[in-house]
């Protein structure tokens, strides 16, 4: 019998979840639940209901694992645990500085419920916390090191947006290659923000928009441009449709560590991501997460869980015995 | 209290353990355990003890993690097992081929003692085997490769230095560059052994030795390199001594796969490892995975355990709010 899996919130996270379903044989997508009305909206899986999130109980019996595709400002700090109390649920929880308030929250109401949940899966948070936790144990004296990009970011981006006279525009997060290369050569640099990345926009404008006001606005925005440096581009609304309207991201996480009695030896580990679809590949994660939940579950653990909490078999359809075969 | 190590065989697997012991403050290293007079080997640690293989059983109480560092050829298949019967234990097992068969043979002996055995812990198998496991779980439609090197191969130098005229040798894989960027660029290649590595030999001659003859023997040695594109170098021993003394090694693991309905989409995962030297680093996995059978063993858990078995958390020494606070 297939893994059911239901699916809370149909945009860009959603449909890649529903598409990463379909390339995995031991699950199936149950339904859709959606804060719009059913009707309205039209999914890719023949077989899969679309239902109002207010039918979300009846489905209690019916569905292993249900996956929160909502937000991190507002909407997964009230669903997770709200869903937890009835379902396996994985997030995408990504506001780091909010995980532990996160994890508190849904560690009671799984507790409670006898249910798993499992919290902050993707790729940062996700992968690349993984790969950060194993380097770290693996390398005790050495150092960290995150880049992101090239890559849109989509709080930049609504940034640029916000913007008056702006009337669309995307912004790339790009690592510096230099930095990256003085990471890997082992000079284990200090980097400041301004040297690790740079920020790059395509801006498209109102009629009339003043182009230098605008670029200097973005320029000098605190929190978002201030402390980078940035590119701005004037495009056409056909030129940002044609050229920028994929979700590419991606990035590298790399340590350097010394070994030996006196630290003699010198290490790299390095980590990298270059995806052409941010929600699809995060979707991909959360898809095999959420074969670790229903396992879990079936084990009678419960609780909740991130990815350091899991073993890597939990994540895949094939047995112990054949991953030791073919993979180890 | 500090968890006790014993380290089985002090050669380079062995000193290198001893060192990354020191790096690991909730570690202490207990006893050195050789087949040579304890009065001949000289350690570095001065609190910890020099016995003989044959002491080992009194020391059942006195060590919560024993470190084998024998060969996979003749000594692991023998003293995983044997070793297991009283003590948890760690080995670093890495002929591929036979890893079902060793797994079988630790299982049954740590199920009967009630010891945790983890086997095949180091780099490959190991961490690269961990990045194909998570990649492929992750991507269940796509693509593997795994290069080695820049780095010495222990088997091809000895291979090397077994033929006639052969005072001494090194030898390095290399990963051909252009087949890495074919992988990363997407293209799916289709790569033959040659096409994959390279390798180069440094040779010293005995006095007299044919260079032509001996290069060609190297050069069409079946197994070795008949099926690569190889290089050799004849240089003094000076030479071999001044530049060719350490143990680098390293290599690259690469999952390419498709996403989206119809695979629209494209991500390629890369992990990557460049050691200034392959025991040190191998002794440092070994040593996150010493505390993992530590804890594992607390827990009252048993038998034989792969990395694929063991949840990222148990190789540190933080705790689980640390962790989520700092590395998620």
């Amino acid at each position: 019998m297939s893994i059911r899996i239901g699916i809370l919130g149909y945009g860009n996270l959603g449909r890649g979840v529903e598409c990463a379903i379909r390339q995995n044989p031991d699950m199936e997508l149950a339904a859709v639940f959606t804060r719009r009305n059913p009707e309205d909206v039209t999914i890719l899986t023949e077989s899969a209901a679309v239902c109002n999130v207010a039918d979300a109980p009846e489905w209690k019996d019916k569905i292993d694992v249900m996956i929160l595709c909502g937000g991190s400002a507002t909407d997964l700090p009230v669903q997770t645990p709200e869903y937890v109390s009835m379902f396996n649920v994985v997030d995408s929880f990504d506001t780091h500085a909010k995980i532990p308030e996160h994890f508190a929250n849904v560690d009671a109401a799984a507790k409670q419920s006898g249910k798993v949940g499992i919290i902050s899966v993707g790729w940062d948070p996700g992968m690349f916390s993984l790969n950060r936790m194993y380097a770290n144990a693996i390398l005790p004296e050495g150092k960290d090191y995150t880049f992101w990009g090239r890559g849109v970011s989509q709080g930049h981006s609504d940034a640029i947006r916000r913007i008056e006279g702006v009337k669309d525009g995307k912004q790339y997060t790009i690592p510096v290659e230099s930095a990256l290369e003085a990471v890997r050569s082992g000079e284990d640099p200090e980097l400041s923000t301004r040297e690790k990345h740079t920020r790059e926009c395509f801006v498209v404008l109102e009629d009339g928009a003043d182009t230098s006001k605008i670029e200097e606005e973005i320029k000098t925005m605190p929190n978002y441009f201030a402390d980078y440096d940035t590119t701005v581009h004037f495009i056409s609304e056909e030129e940002l449709k044609r050229d920028h309207s994929n979700i590419p991201h991606g990035g590298f996480v790399l340590r350097s560590g010394k070994t030996g009695w006196d630290g003699e030896n010198k290490h790299l580990i390095e980590y990298s991501l270059k995806l052409d679809s941010n929600p699809e590949f995060t979707s991909s994660v959360i898809v095999a997460y959420a074969r670790a939940a229903y396992k879990l579950a079936e084990e009678g653990q419960t609780g909740c869980k991130t990815v350091f909490d899991i073993a890597p078999a939990y994540l895949s359809a094939r047995t112990g015995a054949e991953l030791r075969k073919d993979l180890l």
